[in-house]
């Protein structure tokens, strides 16, 4: 490692600027919750809602991480720590670039996700809990991993054989077996509205 | 690794969207060059010109992704690679976002820029070499790097104690002992107008 001979150079363009140009504020909405709560669902429908409103969106998730970034990276503790450093990193970058990120991972450690928080100012960053029971998301199991889970053939399953810390003080909590997805997606743009990601003018209000 | 387990959900949302709503293509612009021959200063005047004209740039350089993203990795071979290999995802999450992305890293490795350039198509890639000697380079050493690499203080150092392997075909080559800054900057726009990446219409030509 030799950091400390990087040279530094003066950036000309900001955050604040490029949310000018976009008219719309920038940052990451985190998204956890086990498999099959409904994450991806969720974030993927939300960003349909958002480019339709004119907001530059983006949803990272195991499509697109796991099989490019993070494709050297495995599901122990360690690597499950390096994937979560890494999609901070990369959210981070883009709201940078003025882009409103939707992270869909289960995140099962919560010193993992604070860690992300830590990379944002409070303004550009929200924790969103999908909560469903592990009993109604093994019913689900769309791609049948949690039988494959009990059955040992996947290791280190979250909620089977791998432990989900449930979140102390999300931002929104969404609870998927009470409502539907529509009812889900409406919660999370109500909160997003809330907290200024919807209007159409931006204004700065906190600054990193 | 459980990759075969991974759940693949649709995107709604395609890169050819975003670029219809932000009215201009995205991509990724990869500068190549020794260190101190101009590549984070002619990126960010870059983009300081295409923010002006209303293009959503992000330049990703050493300062936010070496602290950032890559701060677990050094500058052995294998580290500049897996360091290459991340920005290159990177840049192709941010391209598929709708950005215009510029990178300015040294990346020393012909095989290494061609693994990137791989991750793209080809209408939304282009390679730009930033040329200057050697001697040009030590003579400007702006913080005294080449200086210390000479005298061992500094290891694996680029054109001194490691590799630097010049662009075959580059997409575009800028002499930065020949021309000034605007003059540089001024080529890299002439090319990105060519490349059809400054249209204020867009309009879908390649799609991968």
């Amino acid at each position: 490692m030799e950091q400390n001979h990087i040279v530094w150079h003066d950036v000309l363009i900001t955050r604040a600027d490029r949310n000018r140009l976009n008219n719309h504020k920038s940052g990451l909405i985190w998204l956890t919750g086990l498999s099959a709560a409904g994450k991806s669902t969720i974030a993927l429908a939300v960003e349909k809602e958002l480019y339709d409103r004119g907001i530059r969106t983006y949803v990272l998730d195991g499509d697109n991480v796991r099989h490019g970034l993070n494709s050297n990276l495995g599901f122990s503790p360690e690597d499950r720590k390096e994937n979560i450093r890494r999609i901070g990193e990369v959210a981070k970058l883009m709201a940078d670039a003025g882009v409103l990120v939707l992270t869909a991972f289960i995140s099962p450690y919560r010193e993992d996700r604070d860690m992300v928080r830590k990379l944002f100012d409070g303004d550009h960053f929200a924790e969103v809990f999908i909560k469903c029971s592990l009993e109604e998301c093994e019913k689900r199991d769309p791609k049948g991993l949690y039988k494959k889970a009990r059955a040992g053939v996947i290791k280190n399953y979250t909620g089977v054989s791998a432990p989900y810390e449930e979140p102390d003080n999300p931002e929104l909590t969404v609870d998927t077996e009470c409502c539907d997805i529509d009812g889900a997606v409406r919660q999370v743009l109500e909160f997003l509205s809330e907290k200024r990601f919807l209007a159409t003018e931006y204004t700065e209000t906190t600054e990193s």
